[in-house]
């Protein structure tokens, strides 16, 4: 006799085996039923968001840290369409999710009944479906009870490998439809095979020689490095090869900051010139999980031959000096804590450069950007500032603006974790994937107790601006609500000031409420004395009451949910956001130049 | 010599032309140099709200108070998903969008650059206007010089006449092309013109047949009478025929409540059985303007013969005994405060009418559900007391969940206007259509005051549960921030209430955070002795205490912003819910006793 299980709980079983503990969403009347059976599977819990937009920043938060797609459920239309931009997110910067969808009942679908959620007589209940078509991998909806299984394996499995969004949508009737259990026996397939192993020893064979034949070679790793599973990798080739690393600002974080062959960020003529010198200087670029967007690459001024940069990324390209190394199809995805089996460029290359150590100084020193001990806090003081409050293991996320530019100029402790989203720039973001990241970390800390280690849990360090904090600013309480105990620097300066930089810095469209009241958001959202919840709030004008705060052992320690506010100057800027602009305003000159 | 206008102020002075003060969004760097343009227009106000969704929501509540359009700007990729949700609902509901999106320039468009915003290398940038190709009745990417102008005016025209979502893309670097300012001299064309007199004149001809034959006729107004302009028209019709009229849920308010010939909200079974006995017993229903979704219907329960309620809205049909009036092509838009001129079914209807008033008595009182005067504040005493708390000429929001469901028992005043979301239903909606209601209604007193007119000020009116605001409730910021002083009414009962009558009442994932301190909220957002802006906070846990408040003639004055917090039991709902979850499972279990 074959043992069943339900639809929805075969979908959830196979979500659990990745390691997964928590799945992100917000309850509607199509997946009520889907979550009794998520209700079901012992190994997963449910946490509810504020909504869904919040959920799916959560789900790519979560993602980042993880290494395995975030899961976000939602309900037909008014939830997955909420949600759009979270996702389209998680595709432009490989943060991997799993999206669930519950849909109208089949029958009620063929009978194109005029449903709430839907918009018009005798439409086509799968509309929905089309418009995320550009922001997935793949997607199935489960209608037919013979393919549900596979279909499931199919798309998580695409998921896991491609670390872009996929879609299981869910008709609300098929729930509860048994399926075979005995294929729950069957891992998952989620280890990415090369499928083309001529071309990839091709490469590492002319990497190979020009390796032999540069004399200042480094490596240069990007953030899907990050995303694919390859920063121990990436760390361990550079230990291999004792080549000087860079990052860029979407990758800051993927080598050991603190170690002497680190050089910095490099991001074009948006770098420090040290930096930039030095990687310019090479006559090897290793650049491993490339993203070359506009503000990756200090606004495509990378003075490195990568060709033409809008189109090289698609697969693994060779050029005079400058080696790129994709993760986008030709990658090994390294499930973490397991040994990587599969043959691979950077495998190979480390396989070869481990036993070839080469000694090679080239080091730049951060500059440090201000030394003030009093008055006004600044940008050019705040950010390494922070940079030196961080310990080994921290997660810090930075939102899109002032804090994402301004965070780059700080010096990081060994392992610490960034999360950032300058390519697809979506304000607000941070805040839902704070949660995310903070329940991500929770699951860490919970396996290495499993394993007796000793390491330090990562304190979570969120930095985000009013404007932004006004977009997601409920979620907040979801911290709370879920026990976390994450550091909030708020930068109060009046606004959106990344786009002050960029336009119109006294236009009234750059203003938001400056009524809020920073002070009062913690007790608001459920810490307080009435609750029993702890939470601590500052205030901050000057750089001796920051240092006040920055240097007390309880705000350090993270024990409660804690607010450090902090005031700014409207329109001082981090010189990195005033560098990427000129360089955008001067490239846009040329081209209106050649134009006339 | 032509005199000329940049291509942004040329848009704006379109939309200020339809007597549009107002416009809400967020900005955002590829629409920065648009909203320059938009500054520039004297007629015209910029609103900068939290997020890109609440500004949707907030421009379809203030089209369905203005009549005309919500305009709604949000930036590429990032803002217009994001808003998603809201334009969707904007589209089934007939509020009527104009969404102007800011975009790359042509040449980067061009140059497929990968720009924060994109996704992935060598990206179609209008891919994100694909994407929105369901949610709209039509767009234009302003890319050619030649026919922007004549592009701009046809989308707005058929914007506002379809009270559709129309989309409007600006490639930033177009903002300023200098376009013919004469074209301006020339209205808009707005005016839904007739496009088929024949089958018009066939349907007036057999309906006023119906009606002579007729010896028991009602009018059943729905929402789209409203949405499109026709509610006074259907109140001058039911004045003239003195015909029993009806509502919708959707369409409550549509006819003056007070007024002996109306007899209430006809949803079917879940009707008042006299309600519903009295209209399915006549002999003839004009059925106006009508929308069937599921719970507009009853679950698809009326007892009068309307045929295929999924396919019958989009055009007019006559049936047996039911005449449906559409408005989705054939009738003509009334501009507000003009005469109307065009025929149609519905003034050629009220023509005939006015010369042979029929009197009939048919009316049915609606039955008042709690007579408590103390203890536990319940669903079924709660909406009838804020039906009576209301004034003539208040706008009241009710969100998707019991307070949408609860306040169709109440009776309204005379002019009351309801806004609420019955058939998109996407929960977190009335916290923004709030503000765009707010701001409607300031325009038309000050239209009012020009015109030296007595009548007194709308109270604006929330009502909102706690689930539901957890979703959007940065947007009360805004309510201060802008001086508005409406009336919210939060409803604290732990969690979607909604949900736990359809599902799992009990269950986990219908759960909130219940950390929130309400009564910190407004406070928190902007009102507090601090700013000088006063706010007034109250919390009722029994109707004694309600009473009190609802009593007090400074809180009805609404002369500053006022929150009202209202508990209730986790598992009591408005009987309406109930009987309309029990008609759903009802038809659920026959059509599976039918498969089986």
């Amino acid at each position: 006799m074959t043992s069943t299980i339900s639809m929805g709980q075969y979908l959830f079983k196979r979500v659990a085996e990745l390691g997964i503990e928590h799945i992100f969403g917000v309850p509607g009347d199509f997946n009520l039923t889907l979550l009794d059976e998520l209700f079901k599977v012992q190994e997963l819990n449910w946490l509810g968001v504020c909504n869904e937009l919040n959920g799916a920043y959560a789900a790519d938060g979560y993602a980042r840290i993880k290494g395995m797609p975030g899961i976000l459920v939602t309900t037909y239309a008014v939830g997955e369409l909420s949600a759009m931009n979270g996702v389209a997110g998680a595709y432009a910067e490989h943060a991997g999710m799993i999206h669930v969808v519950g849909m109208p009942g089949r029958a009620v679908q063929e009978a194109r009944l005029m449903l709430h959620h839907t918009m018009e007589p005798g439409m086509d209940q799968t509309v929905y479906v089309g418009m995320a078509e550009p922001i997935r991998k793949t997607h199935t909806i489960l209608t037919d009870e013979k393919t549900m299984a596979q279909e499931i394996d199919r798309v998580i499995e695409a998921g896991v490998k491609s670390k872009l969004p996929v879609y299981i949508y869910v008709p609300m009737d098929v729930v509860g439809i048994p399926l075979d259990a005995s294929r729950l026996e069957k891992p998952l397939n989620t280890k990415v095979v090369n499928t083309n192993s001529q071309m990839e020893d091709e490469v590492v064979k002319s990497t190979l020689e020009l390796i032999k034949k540069s004399s200042k070679p480094s490596i240069l790793a990007d953030v899907l490095t990050i995303r694919h599973g390859g920063r121990e990798l990436a760390r361990r080739l550079a230990s291999a090869t004792q080549f000087p690393t860079y990052s860029t600002p979407l990758s800051k974080g993927v080598f050991d900051e603190t170690d002497s062959k680190y050089n910095g960020v490099y991001n074009g003529e948006v770098s420090f010139p040290g930096c930039a010198d030095s990687l310019e200087s090479s006559d090897l670029v290793l650049n491993i999980g490339f993203l070359l967007s506009d503000s990756n690459t200090g606004g495509f001024t990378r003075k490195i031959p990568d060709g033409n940069l809008a189109t090289t990324t698609a697969k693994s390209t060779t050029k005079v000096s400058t080696v790129f190394i994709s993760y986008h199809s030709a990658f090994p995805n390294p499930t973490p804590g397991k040994k990587v089996e599969v043959h691979s460029p950077l495998t190979q290359l480390f396989t070869y450069c481990n036993k070839q150590i080469l000694l090679i100084n080239n080091q730049s020193q951060t500059p440090l950007l201000s030394t003030s001990t009093s008055g006004p806090i600044t940008q050019s003081y705040i950010w390494q500032r922070i940079g030196r409050f961080l310990r080994p293991n921290d997660i810090i996320l930075t939102e899109s603006g002032t804090a994402q530019f301004g965070l780059t100029d700080a010096v990081f402790p060994a392992s610490t974790q960034l999360i950032t989203q300058t390519f697809w720039s979506s304000i607000g973001y941070t805040v839902g994937a704070c949660l995310g990241a903070l329940v991500a970390s929770k699951e860490a800390q919970k396996q290495k107790q499993k394993l007796s280690s000793n390491s330090p849990s990562s304190r979570v360090i969120l930095v985000v601006g009013d404007g932004s904090l006004q977009m997601t600013v409920q979620e907040i309480g979801s911290y709370i609500r879920f026990n976390f105990t994450p550091i909030i620097f708020v930068i109060n300066n009046d606004g959106y000031a990344i786009e002050r930089a960029i336009h119109g810095p006294g236009m009234g469209y750059n203003d938001i409420s400056m009524l809020w009241d920073h002070q009062a958001m913690l007790g608001f959202l459920g810490a307080r004395e009435e609750t029993g919840i702890k939470g601590r709030s500052f205030a901050c004008k000057s750089v001796e009451e920051l240092e006040g705060v920055l240097g007390e052992e309880d705000f350090a320690g993270a024990g409660c949910i804690q607010m450090c506010e902090i005031f700014m100057a409207k329109l001082d800027y981090p010189w990195r956001l005033s560098a990427q602009i000129a360089v955008s305003r001067k490239k846009m000159a040329q081209a209106l130049a050649l134009q006339a």
